[in-house]
Order: structure tokens, then C-alpha cells, then sequence
């Protein structure tokens, strides 16, 4: 099928979905220093946006953010979490919407179920950026990793669901460290220096940290377990390792 | 309007409300040393539900949940926040709406928009009860407090969306006390002492904790500030009295 082909198909699915109800992928990818964002950019629009989609009637919506994912992608195996509902009436994604398909030569009528009003579910997950490779769907030119940072100005409310994703993210990592660790097995060794754990906190957090003091209050917390060092010749130089105590 | 009459027109309102998405509300009552939920019996159903309903065309999802629990239970000014949303597709949601609908003595043709798959947003909130008195609205036989430890089986999935709540709120005051006090405002006086607040605690987490060590560790997290003791006779024998520090 040609890409317009196949939006022409899925402009007819009106029945597939369950109405009024979208979800938007935050896939934040850090490694070494640096925190992204996965973002895609539609066919002859000129802006960015998340990867998002519907949800089968059929399905339920942690599975459908699974899909859609998989789908815009190309990720698969993923742990999505949802983190909040984005149900402004002035949204105005019916607008966002009408733009896209405009762009690929279609026009829709004023009633067409894809220009309605849609509150979203926004999810978030958190991967190394260099374990997956993204690729674009037929609707889109592009997907690629952007620095949180620096990124550009989103579609529609995007913006605010990065960044809504970003704070769900800090606080998790500020105030429970131990929920922040199983979330966060993706982007750390099994095994883990203070050092390796303190680059990924200052990378989310976007700030310095004091060693000393990340190490005591890191300890304090009774989150993680000292790991027996490798006997090298140079063992007793080496930093002690750590992990993640079982998730009970 | 007569309680028949105004279902029918309900059942009439297809176009008023935005399709597959409902809204459940999750009313904490804390006193003393008690934590309650609120809870309704349906007329002529006999299991409690949370009060719920949906959401107009019009109407962002959080104005729609503080409309929803005003209709519903003649509650106002409650400080409602998302926590979940449960879109599960065994819910089964549907055959809940056609046994209270029948319960009324109506019958609803098999694709009637009330009986359809709905997904629902959690909203919680925590009031004291002693402050407000709720009153049944048209669809309900009463509408009163129950004992989150004794409550009886709930309809559909409303057990496991207290349960999630409950979850939410304690996760809040264990790893966020400064959270956690900004919306237990309604719950304590402007100034409280460590007792009051241990018992609040003690009340949501359902276990005893020791005195000292509460104490030190509420005074370690910097989220509170001691007041002015008043000056009276034997204000040496009184305990400290505490507020939360202002929201920054």
C-alpha cells in the first residue's frame, strides 16, 4: 500500500476506535550526559510532534500506548507508564489534526471523527537512546532523538506533555528513589558505579550535584546494595559497585 | 421534574457528553482517628458505587469532575486531582450501567450510548467530614461515609479504584510529606501539633508509629515551621504548634 493509501484506509476506521480518547508517547532517551526526547515530524509539516495514537475498542490503553508505540516507532518491548490526562477543552487538537492531514492532500468534513475533540492519556518511558534504533511510519518524514534542552517548539500541547512528563520524572527521582530505580533499569548497567548513578540523576535534574553529599543521602536511602568487587590485581583502586535492591 | 423523568432526559443526551470517556471521584474523609470514603447506593441496586459521570462536550476533564461531584453529592469547593486512569477492557462497564438503568425500571436498546465501553479518570480529593454533608442526587437512594477498612464490596471496579487511590495517597505522604501537606490542608487547623499530625498519618497509613521517631523525622524533611507558642500561663506546658511552610 502507498503511504496515501493507507491514510486514506485508516481515515475510513472510524468504527475501530473508541472515540474521544488518544495517547502521546514521552520516550525520553538518556545516555552518558545527555537526556532526549523521541520525536517525529509528519509528512510536509514543518514542527515536531510526539508519537501518539488511538485506542482499539477492543483493547485496553496500556496496551494501545504498547501499539501505537510499536507502530510510530518501530520500539517495541518497552515499559510505558501512564502519567496524566491531558483534557483542556482548549486542547484545540482538532485544528493539529485537520493541519496534518491537509499536508498529505486529503481534505475532511467538518464532522469527520478525526477532527473531533480527543483528551489524551500521556505516557512516558525511559530507554538508552543508543539500545534502539527509531523509524519513521507513513506518516511521517522523520523520527529521530532531540535534546530536552534545546528541543524545538512542539504541535499543539506537546510541549506541555514533555515537560509535564519531565516533572512526573524529577519528582519521581527526588522524593522515591527506590521507584525511580525499577523504572530506571533500562538506562544503568546490572551493576553500577556512584558515579554512573549520579550522571543520570544530574542529567534528568539538568544540575550539579555535591558527590559527597549524593553519596551519603544515595546510601542513606537504603535503595541500593554494595556489590562485591572483581578480584583484579587493581581491585582495591577500584570504585565499589552497586545495584538496585529487588523491587518487594 | 420527577426522578423518572429527569433519567429519561439523561438517557436522551447523547450529543451532550464526550463519548467513551466517564469520570469516577474518590472522597477521602479523614477525623480524629477515622479515614472514610464516600460512597452511593444506586435506587433499587443493592452494592455502593463511587459517584461518577461524564463529561461535556464543552468542559475540560477537571471542570467536568468538580460539576460531577457537585451534581452528584452536593459537595462544592473540593480541591479534586487526577490519579489514575483505568481503561482496562475486561471493566465491563457496561453491564454495570444497564443493571442500574433497569434497577429505574427502563430498558435500553443494546447500542444505547450509556451501555457502551467507557474509561474512566480517577480523581481524589481529602475533606473533612465533619465539614461537609453530602445529599443523594436523583439516581441515588443515599449517599454516606464508610470506613475505607470495612467498606463492603463496591460495584464494578470501584473497589480497585478506591484501592489505587489510597495507594496514590499514601505513596504522597511517605516520599512527599511537603506534597502530601499542601492537600491535606483541609484535614488539619492552620497550626497543628506533631500529635495531630502522627494521628493523621498513623489514620492513612493504618499502623502505629513511634512518637520519637515521627517526630524527627517530620523535623528532618524542613517541610514544616514551628509557630509561636501563645503567651498564657501555662503555655511551657503546651506542645509546639506546626504549620506547613508555604507553598513555593
Amino acid at each position: 500500500m502507498t503511504p496515501y493509501t493507507q491514510l486514506e484506509t485508516f481515515l475510513n476506521q472510524e468504527n475501530e476506535w473508541l472515540p474521544s480518547l488518544s495517547l502521546d508517547c514521552v520516550i525520553f532517551g538518556f545516555h552518558d550526559h545527555e537526556l532526549k526526547v523521541l520525536l517525529l515530524k509528519y509528512r510536509n509539516v514543518d514542527a515536531l510532534a510526539l508519537p501518539g495514537g488511538f485506542v482499539h475498542k477492543e483493547e485496553s490503553i496500556d496496551e494501545a500506548a504498547g501499539r501505537v508505540l510499536r507502530e510510530r516507532t518501530g520500539l517495541t518491548d518497552i515499559y510505558l507508564e501512564q502519567f496524566y490526562v491531558f483534557g483542556q477543552k482548549e486542547r484545540q487538537n482538532h485544528l493539529f489534526n485537520k493541519t496534518i492531514i491537509e499536508a498529505q492532500g486529503f481534505q475532511l468534513p467538518a464532522d469527520h471523527w478525526f477532527i473531533r475533540r480527543y483528551v489524551s492519556v500521556g505516557y512516558y518511558a525511559l530507554v538508552d537512546f543508543l539500545d534502539v534504533i527509531p523509524s519513521p511510519d507513513y506518516l511521517s518524514d522523520s523520527i529521530d532523538w532531540y535534546d530536552v534542552q534545546t528541543m524545538p517548539p512542539l504541535l499543539l500541547d506537546h510541549g506541555q506533555i514533555v515537560r509535564k512528563a519531565l516533572d512526573t520524572l524529577r519528582t519521581l527521582l527526588e522524593h522515591n528513589p527506590a521507584g525511580f530505580g525499577r523504572r530506571a533499569a533500562p538506562l544503568l548497567p546490572d551493576t553500577f558505579t556512584m558515579a554512573d548513578l549520579q550522571r543520570l540523576y544530574e542529567t534528568i535534574l539538568d544540575q550539579k550535584l555535591l558527590r559527597t553529599n549524593f553519596q551519603r543521602k544515595m546510601l542513606s536511602l537504603k535503595v541500593l546494595e554494595r556489590v562485591d568487587k572483581k578480584r583484579t590485581g587493581k581491585a582495591h583502586k577500584a570504585p565499589y559497585l552497586y545495584r538496585f535492591k529487588p523491587w518487594q
